[in-house]
């Protein structure tokens, strides 16, 4: 049992018999939405933390290298992405690193529930610092609707960042939606979601990139990173392409996108692409 | 707090307000050494557990990151590594990464405290398995002194897989241990030491990088990588040259060893280099 001095939040991933905890000083914010309960925390040494149906989604300290890892070798993987479209990505990280890159001319983001995107807002202010970037489309609709309605080899790169195959994002995780996804985008089109952990969850990884495999994506490759809110504090990213192969930039073509980031840069990108998925487990 | 229904260990890590927990089926050991107390878990999804007064070591399920990466990219820093001492490593895992260097011809392994090595040969026999290779040895003595003892460029690799830096560790983070490792280096020698979390240990790091830099050698790099049953579960190996530059192997060079290695690779490698230390805490 945790120390009764102190007050937690614990999130007790049951299907693999492990839990994290943070210590808490108070709860900001608890609200009921349409889709889900979103709680935000102030952790005594994290920042703020925000927790959607009991799963931890971010903390203001951790959560750079997540978003870095979503968005940066996507964008890198597509020749010159000019239009992006996010899917989910409410609290607006990813909308953020996306629109660091100068070429991006368009990024739509798609979030079901509103909410998520308010409560960034007032509490996780450093990541919503760009939503009033003329670039940005901000979209409070449902992902798997929009994808449909969308011009066929309209869009550069699709970001898919969800919440767990669980509640509202479970159709994310589905063929109908990679196949639309795929549709959607263009000549040279990246698609990248997030996969869950390469220790907890290898069978979902396997499912996302058989998905990818029968839409009729040429190249697929699952990134690893750390991320040590998430359950094993292990986390990926599966990226897959329309056309060439998926690389990470020249020092070149870096450097000339003067991203700021703090854990994304080329030898990592390609470090990451060496996650060897099937040995994981044995 | 975390459930009742369940008996759990937990890690509560006070310096940063995060706790890990996992859940047990028994306690199977419980041993007060000289040194600190042991205990040995059996958990429900990560198989065994070995805790060192209170502090999570390893667990079955993810130990072979931490191991690889200790022991891979120092290896290959060198250009023949025949000699190689490991200070501490008591569970041998680390043991048995270098015994799978088929160039290694020489393994002396000094832990402080025998009862560690003979509950890993118990809980762990997977990571004991080369411990009857006759190339190694396995010493129960102080490093600190052992190192002292040895005659000047007499190793060719020092690994130091040591405990967190408080209690019997203490010593291999200081400066004068660091000084006796350069004397016993060869020509071209390295040296790896655990350098705790990236993200939660910056200044900890950058004291061993400050030491690694006052006792003469020449290139110092801090690798990171996922652990994820240790606090924040990111990690760290901070290796140091006294001759070349620290590079990932050729890719000839690393299929010639034939590792059965499930995450290092020379493409992980060479992002783990690419940790980028000063941007992480901003």
């Amino acid at each position: 049992m945790l120390p009764t001095q102190h007050t937690w939040f614990s999130e007790f991933y049951q299907p693999e018999g492990v839990a994290l905890a943070w210590t808490i000083e108070s709860h900001l914010a608890h609200e009921v939405t349409d889709y889900q309960t979103i709680d935000i925390y102030k952790t005594t040494h994290w920042g703020h933390l925000m927790v959607i149906d009991g799963c931890v989604m971010l903390t203001s300290r951790d959560n750079f290298i997540y978003h870095e890892m979503l968005t940066h070798p996507a964008l890198f993987s597509h020749p010159n992405p000019k239009t992006v479209l996010i899917i989910g990505g409410g609290d607006c990280g990813t909308l953020k690193e996306v629109l660091a890159h100068p070429g991006v001319v368009k990024v739509t983001q798609v979030e079901i529930d509103e909410k998520v995107t308010r409560l960034s807002e007032r509490f996780f202010p450093e990541l919503c610092e760009r939503n009033q970037d003329p670039r940005a489309q901000l979209l409070f609709d449902d992902g798997l609707a929009h994808i449909q309605a969308l011009e066929p080899e309209s869009v550069d790169v699709i970001i898919v960042d969800s919440t767990d195959p669980i509640g509202p994002a479970e159709g994310l995780f589905g063929p109908a939606f990679i196949k639309d996804c795929h549709a959607a985008l263009s000549h040279e089109g990246v698609l990248v979601q997030q996969s869950e952990s390469p220790l907890l969850h290898l069978p979902l990884i396997e499912g996302i990139r058989a998905n990818m495999r029968a839409a009729g994506f040429s190249q697929c490759e699952t990134l690893g990173f750390p991320q040590p809110c998430y359950p094993s504090g292990w986390w990926s990213a599966t990226v897959a392409s329309k056309g060439g192969p998926l690389q990470p930039p020249t020092e070149a073509r870096f450097n000339d996108a003067q991203l700021a980031t703090r854990y994304y840069n080329p030898a990592v990108h390609a470090g990451a692409l060496g996650t060897q998925l099937g040995l994981i487990e044995r």
